[in-house]
């Protein structure tokens, strides 16, 4: 993700890092030179009888624009609702600790509960970016637990089940009342909402129809444009053609970047701060002493 | 439902397999051979002074795609619904007995409750694609409860009675605080909001009438654009004919199959993929030893 | 409402029963007799001086397209509601049921309890499409019941009270702790809010101005439209203005139908099925002998 | 608010009050009469070698379409939002009363406690309309709690803690145990969830720049548009030009109306009318005689 | 934010103060400007064989309406969801204010609770808006918590950990029952809802790249459009050049002020006055007599 600090208007014109344009320069330079060469053939295939005109390209860009910006939205919402889980994730993580916190005597034991609250985050985010990394773990989880931890399916979920016992053997020692134990096991729920909505949103894509049907329509429509423009702009064509491929191309390729929000791409959610900061959040309310340093976007702005 | 790999922009485009082009084939060709009719007839409907030009085609394009991008956005909706309805479902099992579990005295009895909650997805799976596999359920359920559940009007509802039995028989054992089942209740509700929704989606079509007048107006327009483009394109009104028709066909195509997303096609959502996660995600939390294998994708990338 | 089974795409352009169609089909024939007589004044009034183009009735169908396509959005929304409300209304009526029968002591008079929770149903429904049945409600309340319902305001309020006073009674007599009467008590709280959100899309329609201004840009654009085409298309006017007007005409149909999702026509809610499937559902769960058959749609597949 | 019969869509189109033409009227008379003037005006501009088209005017055209459509998107989701509040307070006041009655032991108290949500709902729709009405409080309130509720910031918000100490007495009575308290107590933050939107809804409006934008370029629009449409349509531009400008005029002025939708205005929520059916379902509730009669729309079916 | 009366619809089109119009004078200007030299370059370019038409750019017009207008949703989306938090906020300081008052025995501590929850407030504006103000805080907070809380990495959050504590603390004294506290408890997680939705505003903007693809299209669509309109428009078209340029870069810039609603820009959110209202409700729901003044907009209407 980039968080970048607000710019010049004249500025951002001239961006390169973080714009999709690394991604499109290839098909935009493809659709430049292959204007160039519509420019040339215009002579040979107006002679064969062949001819264009810009009004069905109206038609068909309008149409494309709307579907487009249905696809957008569309990649979007699962962006936005990805960020609110996580979101979700450092509030729930917050007040459950709050909770355990004000609720339990006093004890040496909190420390054990926050290890699994971190150690969830982390495997959750290892989860979604499909990136196991059992040695940073094993920081946060005894060996047994682990092992049963990668084991598993879904290893998040099996760590929320040991956050589960945790709260029941405080609960069978007495410390818990049936009412308290109800309320932090309802934290627990709301903590397995956000797991089972990120891997909803990691598991299923956009129906990949739409995608397809998009990708094919914008590109042809791109490709074929410079015949439709030759015949009012001649030698402007190239750039015009450029600028009306690039509003195209860029926002496909953002709606596919978006689509899977928990990606490595510049546009993705920056996982690693987020749990950076409940890691901080959750240490620092239990006055722990050994406190990670928080993460700092980059020179060119970008947050992991 | 397709679950493909990120691919290069250009293999996209020629991608047959889950898109709709296969159910759409036969129209975009029908579109191209009228295409040529129109050619060749040209000169003779000229003669008789019937003529036509694009303006009025524009407006009537720009009206369906805004239509359309309705009718795919209340389509769309409804797939998104279904599979937050799914992902409920997932969540739900796992709290459900995730809370049995650490509230509940240690026994053998808590893989009976696991069998029910394994059985009410099958169940609720089956009931929505319409296909009744007794046999499937005999698995989880015993004969008795079998008979009662295919004998209601909405077995997967009976399903949830006799587990909401099975925790009110803990409660009468003295295992269960009226706080705790109350808690364990409402998962029990939620899960009885995931039928209803599915249920709702199922037997609630989106207005007949929408799905009417698009199918209407998209295949009319369509038949009628090459008289519309042919008087500025002449020999290459076949192919932009096709292109435009392949836009607003495989868009009202794609909406028709999401509106239904308990279906069995391309695009459809993989009851079948997310049941097998739920079956193994329980029985892997009991820690029990036979676990059936994990669904993949086929070749085609597709996971039904 | 239409539940009809998929069809091959060539049928449907021929459906007349469900459609919008049989409601338009005479402003739609009025708009083909005066485009016939616009081409015949065409000489007349170009005499006069008086001139069309298409250019300024593009600019007016983008625009009224859009605002529709608004108003389109802001119908289908209330006719999801309703829909989810009344789909709320089954899950609550289910899961009420199954927290008595699972919570209470068995008991001949959960009977008693269910005749209310269908009342209620029956009595909505009755409500909203403004027909009221007391001979019908006389099934399931006892005189003096009856008769307070009915000189109520809201009727299906009353009857919420009545269930509300069955569960208090129970409390009384110590059958219900405090806890599970907070329970079953938020299920009628459910109940009240299916209520209060049907009354209010029953009372409150779509603000009047926006039903206003769209039927009369419609109308004026259909009405103005042949004006426009004839300069372009000649002899071929009528049949591309009422393809055009079909298109505008069909979906402000449509929407106004949609406004008001609790009335008796083609596209509006099936509340006689929805009440039929509650009852069904109920009388089930209590093992009752005396069940209703269930409902099916009619040969036009229509469903009341 | 205006509650309409359904009309013949024809009448419709003459229908003078409740419509926002009234407030449009002499905009568009402006309008017809410049319209005018550009025609006088032709030969002479034209002459000056001042020349239009009417091609920017379909670009500017519909990007305003498009920005309006957003806008009014925005406007109307506030009333919706605000109708929907208000349904909410309907619908807890009665849940609340249900409760009350149901969980209390007999006594004359209750309609002390009724008179406080009543004087509720009618505090909170002066505070929206800002008309206060000491007048009409002094019904249900006693004099001491009155003066204190009018020295209040937010009056209504005083009520509630009324109710709320209402409340309390009966808990430190022995009458309510804990559960059923924090049961009551969690409809009395529904209520000031209630209250807190409508004033977010009333103290914050849609952004003033959306509407100055949006203002200024549909104005200079209408100016602008007859010397666009001039060149096609000469004689009947001022026609066409004031059924352009009406789509776009009285788009923007309703999208004002709802903006505000506690104002006084034809198309305003029916506040009068809310806190009246209010009033009378509680009463009827408490079998109490003396119930005020229904409102009823006016002539103009306009309800207040 | 600014909240203005209404003014007639003539007063708007001249208003300056809160418009964007400051921001965007400058760009308009340069448009202008760059116009009238297209205008003098136009015989020059024209004989080197350069042409334009505005063909593609009403293609290109439509496309980037569409986008800006998603755009726009999505940014003022943010800006309402920011709105509803802060609305929540106050929403739960008034209620849990009630719940202390109502069930905690009449004591002189309550005025401590209540410095916290208005320190909280003041401290999540600061935080939002990163001016820190510790002299302010010091009013509410002793010194060691203050010390605490600035030293935290989320000071709100610390402060909602204080008032856990002193909730604890009542409970530990007996004063609280467990359900009490539960609920009591509850509001407190409300409250972190609240601030980590805030914490998510501001730290993750809308994707970077929409801003810049949008950016760039924007700006280069209106640079180039006067070489689109001088070929109909001639000497007008700087001035229909500007009323262009004028509807897309305003929609820019302000989705752009949007974008982080809890800027100090003329169109922001003002946190000032609603930290102001929830320290006046809270105090006057005490009874307490030393209440600071209401914040009222200034001359140009705008409030903090």
């Amino acid at each position: 993700m980039i968080v970048r600090p607000k710019q010049h208007w004249l500025r951002l014109i001239f961006v390169w890092h973080g714009s999709v344009l690394v991604k499109t320069f290839s098909r935009l330079l493809l659709n430049f030179v292959f204007s160039i060469a519509v420019i040339v053939m215009l002579p040979w295939y107006t002679m064969l009888g062949i001819k264009f005109s810009l009004a069905p390209f109206s038609i068909l860009g309008v149409a494309i624009a709307i579907f487009l910006g249905f696809r957008n939205n569309a990649c979007y919402a699962r962006y936005v609702e990805a960020r609110q889980l996580w979101g979700q994730l450092t509030i729930t993580s917050r007040s459950l600790l709050r909770e355990v916190k004000t609720v339990l005597p006093e004890e040496q034991r909190t420390g054990q509960f926050i290890r699994l609250q971190i150690a969830f985050a982390h495997c959750l985010r290892m989860t979604l970016r499909r990136q196991p990394q059992p040695e940073m773990l094993a920081q946060y989880l005894n060996e047994r637990d682990l092992q049963r931890v990668f084991a598993s399916n879904s290893p998040a979920n099996h760590i929320l089940l040991l956050m589960g016992e945790w709260l029941a053997t405080r609960r069978r020692e007495g410390q818990l009342s049936d009412i308290l134990f109800h309320s932090l096991n309802n934290r627990l729920n709301d903590i397995s909402t956000v797991l089972g909505g990120c891997e909803r949103i990691a598991n299923t894509p956009v129906p990949f129809a739409y995608t397809l049907i998009l990708h094919r329509t914008v590109y042809l429509f791109c490709i074929l444009l410079p015949f439709g423009l030759v015949v009012d702009l001649h030698y402007m064509t190239p750039f015009i053609s450029v600028l009306i491929s690039y509003t195209f191309i860029s926002l496909d390729s953002l709606a596919e970047e978006l689509e899977d929000p928990f990606g490595m791409e510049n546009n993705d959610l920056p996982l690693d701060a987020i749990c950076n900061t409940i890691e901080i959040d959750l240490l620092q309310m239990n006055d722990e002493s050994n406190i990670p340093p928080k993460r700092m976007p980059d020179k060119h702005y970008l947050l992991s």
